[in-house]
């Protein structure tokens, strides 16, 4: 599978994947969302991954949505107003996908459902969609030259991607609302202030940051990785505790019975241990029961 | 329209909302609220009103509810003691609302369903209601006089106003524990460091600084800034993105066909944009149905 | 009624708890559980409990599960393995209680519903259940050797005790995935800066750092108590700030009638309130109501 608009790059079970437009700073096209897509489906089956790290090619990250094609940069035709209940129906219609369902937010809901941890190395401009889709990543680091910006404001229009589920859980109600009505670009330092990043590194070490940590990570048990992630999300949202701990109860259990048998040998050991479940064939079957739930 | 509790003052399309009790500290009555939800209402739907700037005359914000009644200061009337379901059922039964509705809550309700953004500058004491009156407000900055508490507990009564509701989404919950338990005054800058308020100011500086994020925020698309706002409290409440996915995608195809065409041409024309649409007429079909729903 | 793993220590209404089994740096067991379940019931009906302090004898809070019992510690057999639906409807089901339901989270339901506020005193290393039970308690303060961490990845399992409900409310989503993922241990300075404590003391100044919070809240309305922290918990999981004002209305009613008189009366005499109400008999219907409708 060959992308035109990323590179795709296993090493050592860590997946670089890197937006390759650099001459356009990496913007964000109808093709790259496609791929981009593609490519999160294809990692979270793929045993040969164990971490994702997303990067841009050149001096940007991603400087947003290409407006280059002009005024009907969303694809829009006018004739088409959909209702509400329309839209919720045909959500996978293909006159919907094309032409009124966001893109940024057909990214964002592959990189939730993606059994992989998702790092952000955020090594420059990311603007718009460039710094939506990275509200879905778990982890997100940025290099001194990072600029950061919710814009949409400026533009007339609203923020997208998901964000707004994802950015209050990030970063709280008030910074969000902040940011979302200021539409200014803010630099690494109060992206790191909010919480929007990790940490901030010089320019050519921030990958290398990544790597420190997506390293071990891709050596852990990639059954209880996937679960983890998912647990956080999806249980948080409960009303109540009570919920989560059915949750708790069968996902402990079942990974008590998988990785965690040889994660207490080793510990007791004092060696490190050697995970064998798979993430394409072992979750257990009330994760794609979630998937099947959340999926309506 | 005259206020006997309030200033209404618009200019360049900011409004500016002053409580005007000062020799009460600006204390909180019944027809202070009566008049602060009027005022909501009457600028939500005011197309001159881009944004609205709380402040308080004189050295205090808000003292907190006027306690100088007495012991009945909430209005109970002890003899109707309604059921939870009873409640439920008849919230807006003018024996509830007078005798047992919460009356800070209406005003936060109020706040909540604005379609302008809304900025408190605490010039001083803001304490009980007079803090959680500013919850519902999406950005909160504080002079170095203001002074904030959560007093309830102090009093033996709980927290009121919906602060339950907005403050963890604010503060995180670990916080909002804290100050509800402690029931402590707090200074502003406890109030910058717990995420409470965006900046601490000189107080002859404050509405300056408040002034200076609403007006360029008021020549915002009016139809955007009301969705963006409604999009980060509603979506965020989902339990799955997949559902704000749903309301994004109409969003942003809706505003891309409105302010969105003259916003994207004003970017490529490196020139200011002029948008057009109101917030009085111009919501989409969808905003009213989720009005609808909300207020089930 | 005595405990084997535990001490119960009250005095001037302040309950210390204290985690009693220092030769094993206080590692947490089934009996462990079992004991801390009942007595955070216990503490939840005892008038003469105001407040709970938790602490760990010697020089640890908790070092975690006590793996001490080799491969088979978390009491699993292979032949049972339920299903989703299963363990919904069976989770009080004796077999399911010992071989599946996830004892931190027995434990960490117990502290959700205790009426009384929980202040963790962190004296030491904190690990896996260790750290995890503290996340339902209100309050956390450290000493200058605290040492916590969400370890389970290392194991291969995955979080539990209803902390992937409680971790995000309290340290937001991304350094909740941050802390997990990592599965590192971190030092009180660490934790303090991320949100998870309040405080951080010198190691002979901690327990009296919390009976410090502790004291005056002990003297304050048991049912504003117990009200508030379950108003925090339940009305911010609503999608509407109505249904929050809808039980706002409710409980700002019944403390008004309730110890509210007394306090506002105190408060106009500037004399301290004497407050009344108990919380084994004085809690509301809709309190009683709360707890049926959310242990659905």
């Amino acid at each position: 599978m060959d992308y035109s608009t990323l590179k795709y790059t296993v090493s050592d079970r860590v997946l670089t994947l890197t937006l390759n437009r650099p001459q356009q700073l990496n913007a964000f096209t109808v093709t790259m969302a496609n791929e981009l897509v593609h490519a999160f489906e294809r990692a979270s089956e793929d045993d040969a991954v164990g971490v994702v790290v997303v990067t841009g090619e050149g001096r940007a990250f991603c400087a947003g949505m290409d407006l280059s094609v002009g005024g009907n940069v969303f694809g829009l035709d006018e004739s088409q107003q959909p209702t509400l209940e329309d839209l919720h129906k045909r959500l996978d219609d293909p006159t919907i996908i094309d032409g009124v369902r966001d893109t940024g937010g057909r990214v964002t809901l592959a990189i939730y459902d993606c059994k992989k941890p998702v790092i952000a190395a955020i090594n420059g401009p990311a603007v718009g969609i460039g710094i939506t889709m990275t509200l879905a990543m778990d982890i997100r680091l940025a290099s001194e030259k990072a600029r950061m910006g919710f814009v949409f404001g400026r533009l007339g229009i609203v923020l997208e991607a998901c964000s707004s589920w994802f950015l209050p859980r990030i970063v709280g109600m008030a910074k969000a609302l902040d940011w979302v009505y200021s539409a200014d670009i803010f630099d690494a330092q109060e992206a790191l202030v909010g919480g929007l990043v990790k940490s901030v590194h010089a320019q050519d070490e921030l990958l290398e940051a990544a790597y420190a940590i997506a390293r071990p990570l891709a050596q852990r048990s990639p059954v209880a990785n996937a679960l983890a992630r998912r647990m956080l999300y999806r249980n948080s949202a409960y009303a109540h505790p009570l919920d989560a701990h059915r949750v708790d109860s069968l996902a402990v259990f079942y990974t008590s019975q998988g990785d965690g048998r040889e994660g207490v040998r080793a510990f007791l050991e004092k060696r490190d241990a050697r995970f064998t479940t798979r993430a394409s064939s072992d979750m257990p079957s009330f994760y794609e029961d979630w998937l099947a739930r959340d999926g309506k």
